[in-house]
């Protein structure tokens, strides 16, 4: 048995998306990994699971590196749970999802699939962190990301996550001698203003394509998005206890009758 | 203008749903209804909204009752994004979600379609509540729901909600007499021992298809699996802040280096 440590690496965009191929070339320089992705891009998939399809892996050698790796026609969820229960026989001692093509700071860990394969890990009992950097485009320059990237993952593997929680990361689009460091945060309170943008299609048909803007509700200086404007890299550290505790009491008042 | 308030029902299971009928049809005892629904089953979405794609919206009816119903192509999140901002032209008074076939109790939260459309609607700042019972028939028996339902519903809109927090109510599968009530909780931590089952198809490709059971590792008697387990109806305030604020004064020990 190698003393490395095992890493599962996961993300949204697809197997071959730079980002991800920067997530590997990082964990090949910390330990044995194996990628678990999906096919094809999964954006804006949120928590989804293939409940009612069949799922295809194929192993694949997409460059020289040491890394094994299996391409999966399902989602990001559904990665971690066939790696874990299908590929690795066992736990991985890491999964690191991303490097998304995209911040998934603030309101988008909720629709983020980068975000559900590590919360996914997290619910399975594994160390598990998403990274994404503020850039959509499919040529994002990734460099910058790289030391940062390796930095948080090594102290995950040394100091463990408590149960229940995984790491959101989120990195400025910037040159590196920009980045200010790395700041532990809150997620900024933040939503989305949609327009929808309506059309008619060539038989005459009314549809809409879904457009907005992202609107920061939130003036706080302990936030994702404050530290994304001021240079930092960002980490927030997330749950899936989605109880709201500081409620209870207050429901326990309400009058139900039936 | 009228004085009744008024109701945004959506659901995942598609607007033909048992189930949503259901929901329709307490509703109208309260308010005035418009439905905003999905054509087809969206179960195991998650989070998920329409990015890359059309949306469709076709007005329908399909029974004799007061409400106004709309048919969408996308998923419960594109529903509440295009109820409000498309079809409503303001914010409904409650959003309503369900009545799922099927639990989303404990982590089942975080995969379910019926809550994502509860919590989109709260990110919007409009009082919402998930119902889910605990049936994943077709033809489950929604009657016993029906004063659960409408208790419930009437005190969000005359108590209203906290900023941030959606309600999660699960109903068991009980004839009406063998309820004890309504059991505000949290949610139990849980989750799914997935096994793949592994076959061939006609052409020798391997394939998996997702099976598994739940498995709650939750001992308290504050939670949501153990109100249903006793014969009540869990309700569970749910936020999407999901910052682990316990965690920030650890995280803020770790030595960083780049």
């Amino acid at each position: 048995m190698s003393k490395r440590p095992l890493i599962l690496v996961i993300n949204d965009d697809g197997i071959t998306a730079p980002g991800i191929r920067t997530l590997v070339e990082v964990m090949n320089t910390i330990g044995d990994v194996v990628v678990v992705a999906p096919d094809s891009p999964q954006s804006g998939m949120g928590h989804a699971i293939t409940i009612n399809s069949t799922l295809f892996v194929e192993k694949v050698k997409l460059d020289q590196g040491p890394q094994v790796e299996y391409s999966c026609s399902g989602t990001p969820a559904d990665c971690v749970k066939l790696a874990v229960k299908q590929i690795l026989g066992r736990r991985p001692d890491l999964c690191v999802s991303g490097i998304n093509h995209g911040s998934n700071s603030s309101i988008n860990v909720i629709y983020s699939g980068t975000m559900s394969a590590a919360i996914e890990a997290g619910i399975e009992g594994i160390p598990a962190i998403g990274f994404s950097l503020l850039d959509y485009n499919w040529n994002a320059d990734f460099s910058a990301t790289k030391p940062y990237v390796k930095t948080i993952a090594e102290n995950v593997l040394k100091e463990g996550l408590p149960n229940g929680v995984v790491l959101n990361v989120n990195l400025p689009n910037l040159p590196k001698k920009d980045i200010k460091g790395i700041k532990v945060c809150r997620q900024a309170r933040a939503n989305w203003e949609e327009e929808f943008d309506k059309r008619k299609n060539p038989q005459g048909r009314d549809y809409f394509w879904l457009t907005g803007k992202f609107v920061n509700l939130d003036k706080g200086e302990d936030t994702d998005e404050w530290a994304l404007e001021n240079g930092y890299v960002s980490v927030v550290p997330v749950q899936f206890d989605l109880t709201a505790h500081h409620c209870i009491q207050n429901l326990n008042t309400w009058n139900f009758h039936d």
